[in-house]
C-alpha cells in the first residue's frame, strides 16, 4: 500500500466527524508500521485530544519507528492540548506524511519545521486538494476571520420559493428535505430573517435521527419586531442569538435574553453583512447556513459574501410573475450586471436535483 | 458477434440521421453472413429508398441465407416506396431481427406476418427500448397525430428569462446556444409567439456550420400583428407559417402570403392549442420546438400539451420580481397545483446545465 492509500484512510476517518468538530478542523491519523496498521484516531470534540494524540495512544509502544499519515500539519504550540509534533517526537515516530499544511499563516509550517529538526522525515501536500476540501470552511475562517457562508435555496424549475399566495409547503421532497438537515448539522449557525420567523415560526434545528450538535440559530432583525412566543425562543433546543440594528433599545433587549437567548446589537441601525460577518466571527462562529427568503438571500449576494450557493431545484412549475423567486432586487439592467456563478456539483436526491455553485 | 451487437450498430446508423428523415421515421438496417457485415443502410430522406432497400443493395447476391438487423418491422404496404417486406423475401434473407414493431395500429405486425408465411425466421423486440426511444417523436406523431412538443427554455438559476428592462442577450454560453441549434434541426418546426417576433425580430433559422434542413418557422399572431419588415418573412431562408385566429381579414392574408410565407387561420377567434396543434397534425408536422416567451410557455403548460421539457440553465442570478421568469400564470395557489415534472436527464454543456424533463 502506498502513501496516498493510508492518507485516504486518514481523511476518510477526518471527514466522517465533519460537523461535530467546531471550532476546530477534522483531522485523521492513521499508523503504520511494516505494511500494519497499529493505530487509528481523529479528532472528535473541540477540548478532546487531537487525532494524533488518540492514533499514538492506540499504537501504544509500537509506535516507534513507525509512520504516522495526518490530514492536517501536527500543531507545534500549546492550545487547550500539549502540542502534538511533541507527542510524535516523543513516541519514536519515524516518518511523518501530511495532507494539508496548517492553514493560519503564524504558525504554517512551524509543526514540520519542528519533526525534522531532531531527524525525523516529512512529507507534505500528499492529496493535498482532498485534504483542503474536507476543511474548506475551518480554512475561510482561520484565513478571513469571517464565518465561511452557505445560501441554500428550494425552488421550482421556475424558480420560485412559493406560490403567489405564499404557499411554499413543500417545494422540495421528502430527500431533499432531510439532506438540508444533514446540511444543518455541518454548521455553527442556521442564519434566516425576521419575516421568516414571523410568518412560519420555525424551529430551525437539525431533526435528523441522530441530530449531534445543534447549530446556533441566527435571526435578523434590525428592529427587533421577534414575537416572545415564537419556536426559536421557547424551546430550549438550541441557542438562539438576534442581530438587530444600534438602535434596539437595552430595556427590550434585557427583556429577552437568558441561558438560550442572546441579544447582539451591531453597530449600524441597519444591518450591514459585514459587520455581522466580522461579529459572527469574533464570536466564534466559523460557518453560517443561509436559508432566508428574497431580501436576506439578496443582501448577501450583493455583498457578494457567499462562499457556497446549495440549490435544490423540484420537478415542478408555479408559474407567473406574483409568484416569489430565491432572490430579490439586485439591480440587473443588462445580462452583464447578472450575478456570476459557477456551477460545482450536480447530484439527483429523491425527485430533487441539489445543485452546488460558487460565485464567480 | 450477437443480436444485441449488430442491432446496436443499425439503431447508430438510424440515430445518425436524426433530422434529415422527415415526416418519416429514422432507420437502419444491417446485414450479416457468416459473422461478416455484408451490408449497412440507414433512410436518408423521404421519398428516398428505405434502410432495407439500401443495406439489401450493398449486399447484391450474398443476401441469400442472410440476417437482416432492421430497427424498425419492415414495412408490408405500397408508399412511396414499394414494400420492404417483399424485398427482403426476394433477396431470399433467412432471418429478419427487429427492434421496434410499427407503431401504426392498421400495420402494425403486418410486415412481420408477411415475412412469416413464407418461412422467413423473425426475431422482434431487440433492443426495443432504444429502438422505440430513437422513434419516440415519429411515434406519437402516428399514434396521436398531432406533433410531439418540447418546450424549450434558457433561464438563470433563479429562473428569469431577461433583466427587468427586458435585456436578454445572453442567459447562456456560446456551447448551449449551438446546442439549441442542434436541437431545432431536429424538429420540423420551430414556433414563437408574436412578442418576439416583434420585439427580437430573430431568424429562428438553424445556423450550425451544416444546417440541414430548416424547420418551418411557426408564428402564434392571432390578430396578425406581424410587422412586414420581419426576417421571417423577409429572408427566405426557411418557410414561415403565421397562425392566426378566426376573424383576421381575408384580404389582409392575401397581402403576405406568398411561396415562403403561408397564413393559416384557426377556428377559434383565440388561438387554441388543441386546435393549433391537430391542424399541424393534419399540415405533416410531426414536431414542433417551441421557444416561446411567458405566454406561450403557459399555453402549452395550461393544456399538458408539452412532451417534454429542455431547460438550459445559466450560472447567473438577475433577482427580483421584476424580471420576466420562465412562464406565465398558470393560477397556482398551493404547492399541490404546482404543475408537477418528472427529471429525466441533466448535463453540463459549457458553463451551463441542460435539464430535460416530461410532464408528470
Amino acid at each position: 500500500m502506498n502513501d496516498e492509500f493510508y492518507m485516504n484512510l486518514a481523511l476518510d476517518l477526518a471527514e466522517a466527524t465533519q460537523g461535530q468538530t467546531s471550532p476546530n478542523p477534522v483531522v485523521g491519523a492513521v499508523i503504520v508500521k511494516d505494511g500494519v496498521i497499529i493505530g487509528l484516531g481523529a479528532h472528535l470534540k473541540a477540548g478532546e485530544p487531537h487525532a494524533e494524540i488518540h492514533a499514538l495512544r492506540m499504537a501504544g509502544e509500537k509506535a516507534a519507528e513507525a509512520n504516522i499519515y495526518v490530514t492536517l500539519e501536527p500543531c507545534s504550540h500549546h492550545g487547550r492540548t500539549p502540542p502534538c509534533a511533541d507527542a510524535i517526537i516523543h513516541a519514536g515516530i519515524k516518518r511523518v506524511i501530511i495532507s494539508s499544511i496548517d492553514p493560519n499563516p503564524l504558525v504554517a509550517g512551524k509543526g514540520i519545521e519542528k519533526l525534522k529538526e531532531v531527524g525525523i522525515e516529512v512529507t507534505s501536500g500528499v492529496l493535498a486538494e482532498r485534504g483542503n476540501k474536507v476543511n474548506e470552511v475551518f480554512f475561510h475562517y482561520i484565513r478571513n476571520k469571517v464565518p465561511y457562508v452557505t445560501l441554500k435555496q428550494a425552488i421550482t424549475l421556475d424558480g420560485k420559493i412559493a406560490a403567489k399566495t405564499g404557499h411554499s409547503k413543500w417545494i422540495t421532497g421528502e430527500d431533499a428535505r432531510s439532506d438540508v438537515h444533514n446540511e444543518r448539522s455541518k454548521h455553527a449557525a442556521i442564519l434566516v430573517g425576521i419575516n421568516t420567523v414571523i410568518q412560519d415560526n420555525p424551529s430551525l434545528t437539525n431533526r435528523n435521527e441522530n441530530p449531534g450538535k445543534q447549530p446556533v440559530r441566527i435571526i435578523l432583525d434590525t428592529h427587533m419586531k421577534i414575537p416572545a412566543d415564537r419556536k426559536v425562543l421557547q424551546d430550549r433546543i438550541a441557542e438562539t442569538w438576534i442581530i438587530t440594528g444600534s438602535e434596539v433599545p437595552e430595556a427590550k433587549i434585557a427583556e429577552f435574553e437568558n441561558e438560550y437567548v442572546r441579544i447582539i446589537k451591531l453597530p449600524s441601525p441597519v444591518i450591514e453583512i459585514r459587520e455581522l460577518l466580522e461579529r459572527l466571527g469574533e464570536e466564534g462562529i466559523p460557518s453560517i447556513y443561509v436559508e432566508g427568503g428574497q431580501a436576506v438571500n439578496a443582501s448577501f449576494l450583493k455583498e457578494k459574501a457567499v462562499n457556497r450557493l446549495v440549490t435544490y431545484i423540484a420537478p415542478k412549475i408555479i408559474g407567473g410573475n406574483d409568484a416569489p423567486g430565491m432572490v430579490g432586487d439586485l439591480q440587473v439592467l443588462s445580462m452583464d450586471d447578472a450575478l456570476g456563478l459557477r456551477f460545482q456539483s450536480i447530484e439527483q436526491i429523491g425527485e430533487d436535483l441539489k445543485i452546488t455553485s460558487s460565485m464567480k
